[in-house]
């Protein structure tokens, strides 16, 4: 199963894409914990579809109606429930994808898993949109980290072959916040969103990859093996869709290092150990060493694009070709850059909470 | 915590490099399962460090002893533990570091976690030597595939800069577990193995990539969102020590295509669907498709090398420097090839039990 | 943390009395499943309170509107949310309740926990109406459990200190359902009442046991030690706001037998193995042996009475006399078996899950 | 499945009666506690056989060897692994049972549930001789506890139809542990260890009732709902094989009172809220109200008697007699008193930790 997720922080997700809500469950919130519904709003407007680069001109208001555990401005420390209406729905859109399995969808893999009964409209519950909840949730842990000190953020570093490879410091990763286009370097920003445009004018989709960071965690979070804090990361960010790879700290260039290089050594500032390098992100068999926390996420081409594809008739069981109307991104990563800072911080509160409880 | 991980088939893991024994215990093994000691045997003595190429001179004999859940040859349904008696000891090579924090160990994070309690001889808890037990679990795992006709199977791919990008037909990653260091083409190994001696040589250490894939898999294993088949592997391969990056398919390739190119495209072969290509690694929707479920992980070098490094003495607080004694390998890579191929079987045995249960 | 149950089938809940909401999602039921709408009304109608005898006037129409997971008239597979908004709620009642410590209430020990933060109108979330959830779920769980001919059955045992002991037949206990007072016996069920009607007379409240029984269960469900049948029917039995006591077969009484009475000897009748008693209440070892499963519960007696009760302000930190107005159940036996009912319907449905999965 | 339970401090268990050995792995212990082996040794001895009043000959010397997770005299943090070998086992007494179903063991259960392949031996992994590990596990849980000022105790409240109903004071409660037989009154044990007599002079057994409480919690701890403290004590409680029944504070008793009487009353004490009554055992709404939790369990007759018992042979499904041979208690409640004990002490701990991380 896979609706509940968290060890002192648990979120539970439900919802499709054409039902009659989605909605999250947030469990284990500090009891009395302000929430400023500002934030949050402003949260789910970064992750909303906006026209500004060829993005779907489905219209997500995306009010989340919060239903319990929250009294007074303030959590109860009960269970938050929040609910999203799904409006302004075109179902119809949606009805050829009965029996065409989009390519790039979960269309086929959800009619295997759930003998054909699944929700298949708009990709039923594995549609892009169930990350709306997971942002609302995800706004308020940060919240809550924020608290403590303890930031998240993220910027798009690059959109197909348009790279930028940093490094920034934190606070202008976090200052890209302010942006439609959470990217750093203006002049880059340009080529990117070209690229997207590209993609879009020929009927196609590209893709990306997404750097988070998350500063001010002390040393000492987290756990061996099971628990490490890459787990915990890598297993939230596996499940927001079209994400396929993730490397902490330098990651795969790791493996181009000598250990001589790749080792952060240990440096006392202030009467502080830090580290002299931060290539292993942040993060020490499995526990936070004080460093940010830093990783990378693959953001794969959005599957659907308006070019004819061939593909399979699930009905008939017949080859067929499909031409995907209805509207989409050319590109999700600049929408996908709050889903990951939102669900980054829901690990991160967690591991928080996990020494830091009562 | 970490010390448990799965839900159909549940590991409990437990240990110091230099505690008493170390071991795990299986849950959820289906009653009456044969198994092979042979094959355990066979995959602890691959895990197991040998002197071919700079590889620790430490003897890890390794045989587990099965305490109970075993009857008659057969796995009895009950949970099936294990322990690794710690031999062949030197305790005294690593008493320095009680002080002295190893860069690139978890010294510094197990001592600030654990409030200085921990085990810190060998690297305790955290220890690659923890990795015995999981092999010794993922070998049964992996018998419990065969039986289904699912095979696991992983190659080295990098060493350093020398890549041996593929890609290659299963059966030939397949074969490559017959050799002392997995990988497939000759010529290539052959440049491996002096990178790795070159490091050696200089007291330095190398990391490099290892590609894994499971084939035979049936359509629809896994679940949306948060159990997606990439969450529960990506959690799993982090909790390997030293993992610091992974990406299934093509990975981060992936945002450099269009969508028209990543999407793979649903055919018919045989009355059975299949994909024209394998781009996105066997998982849609975080569910398996019935193509080969292929990832690639990244293994840092070794921290332990014998050059002096700079460092803090953690109990004066003020920085020293560090010759690391004792025994080591100039690269893990070789001997992480076992782990990751049974961690691997772990989760693929409990995504396989989570509909083949009872 | 408290919000999610079950291992196959997870149930999550939210909500407080007084909130816009409460809530729960299901999780895991079968993909395809038909779910009888009519079946739901009808249970959360035999929870709903009723005047009939002394039961509370607060009008709940209780109609539980499905957000997600529920598709033409079927389970999807994915998590199925339902929502029952608040209405009729007289919040004023309950104003200086945040003060006044209510006897009997969680109201102390929710402020407590939760540091003031609760909200503690009508109880908030430990309000009995959080069972309306559960019943919507163990409905479900009873039609899923219904078509693999397994039954769930309970009747009112006792009310204070009226007893009908039995034991009756798994058809007469089901019987029981279609009364409005769920009792077997007529001139018992008739002194029963008279026990409440006296209890309300005097602005008291009375408790009582009841019995439930699941029949067609097959032997070989559950497991030993921490996940046994008893375990994890008595997990959610004191989830239910006001049970204080179970016992499976004859619980307490087993105390006063003798081994040789108390063992449930085998025997064989068609070919298979059945009991010739059913001491033990269907389990050995924590696992199902084929006979009913049959548990009793405690149901304490309605914590808010009419008469005044002394008890604390915790603003004031001084001793106070409080009269709890408002509408209030003399006794929620007769509502709580459909409760115990549906609770055990949860369990009964997650135990099958576990071994008829996929 | 079923070898792990806990939030904060998980324990899992391992071993069969005759396998190699048997064991626990707790994890979630406070980094740096002490932990007083002398301690332990105690409370193995109190569970182990004693041979006073009828109980097994079987010698089980029982001393476990800590494996990992123990580093100069303290918890480290880590997983610590504990074993007990098996010796003194005559397997040969039990091989009978292979065929010969015990009438109130779990042998026909297991074999259904594992298919022929458990190891019958001596009941396997259903044998009381399991609850060692839970002791050895309790025990250090009962030291963590202790360190707050929180102390469990238990007594044996009846045996057969021989009842001490009490109430005594904690301090009484706590003295019986010094006692081979856990009771408080003399005479009355003489009656009980009659009882025991009596029954062992007719080849057969006796149950009866343990009483627990648990002293020095504070008001706030545990959870409305699905963690509430009466599910997690009852949930661990039905783990220990016999038991059969329990109930919190007055229990049963309490649907016999009217709700006036059977609220208990806040008051103030030294400018603290306690209750004039604790007729609900120290729990409101799932949490701690800061009075002792008290609880009481019906432990059933021992199974094995060695009287002539009627029963089915599972190979040629035929009906047949049995004389169990072998060594065994006529009852296990003195026994017994340890693990309950130990048990709740888990629990305890582990409500504890919940809000006392870090």
């Amino acid at each position: 199963m896979s609706a509940t997720f968290g060890n002192c922080l648990k979120v539970t997700i439900f919802g499709e894409s054409h039902s009659t809500a989605i909605g999250i469950i947030v469990d284990g919130l500090p009891a009395g914990m302000e929430i400023d519904e500002g934030k949050i709003a402003q949260a789910m407007k970064r992750r909303a579809p906006n026209a500004s680069v060829a993005s779907t001109k489905r219209k997500e208001p995306d009010v989340p109606e919060v239903l319990s555990g929250y009294f007074k401005g303030k959590a109860t420390g009960t269970p938050l429930a929040a609910v999203i209406r799904n409006k302004d729905m075109r179902s119809q859109d949606y009805e050829r994808t009965m029996e065409f399995m989009r390519p790039g969808h979960a269309d086929y893999t959800g009619f295997i898993k759930y003998h054909g009964a699944n929700d298949y409209r708009g990709g039923g519950h594995f549609s892009g949109r169930l990350t709306a909840p997971l942002v609302f949730a995800g706004s308020i842990a940060r919240q809550l980290l924020e608290r403590e000190n303890i930031h998240v953020a993220a910027r798009i570093q690059s959109i197909a072959d348009i790279i930028d490879e940093g490094p920034y410091p934190f606070e202008r990763i976090s200052n890209a916040e302010s942006k439609a286009f959470a990217a750093v370097d203006p002049e880059i920003t340009a080529r990117m969103q070209d690229r997207i445009r590209e993609a879009h004018r020929e009927g196609d989709s590209v893709g990306g990859t997404i750097e988070c960071a998350i500063n001010g965690f002390p040393a000492g979070l987290g756990n061996p093996f099971f628990d490490s804090v890459e787990s915990r990361l890598s297993h939230i960010m596996f499940s927001i869709p079209a994400i396929k790879g993730i490397e902490f700290g330098k990651g795969f260039e790791l493996t181009r290092m000598r250990g001589s290089e790749a080792n952060d050594i240990p440096i006392l500032k202030d009467g502080r150990v830090l580290f002299q390098t931060n290539h292993n992100g942040g993060i020490g068999g499995g526990i936070t060493n004080g460093m940010p926390v830093i990783f990378r996420v693959a953001v794969r081409p959005t599957p659907s694009i308006a070019k004819e594809q061939k593909t399979v008739n699930i009905e008939t069981m017949q080859e067929a070709s499909l031409r995907i109307h209805g509207r989409h991104d050319s590109c999700i990563v600049p929408r996908a850059v709050e889903v990951v800072k939102c669900a980054a911080a829901l690990v991160a509160a967690d591991l928080w909470l996990e020494v830091h409880n009562g």
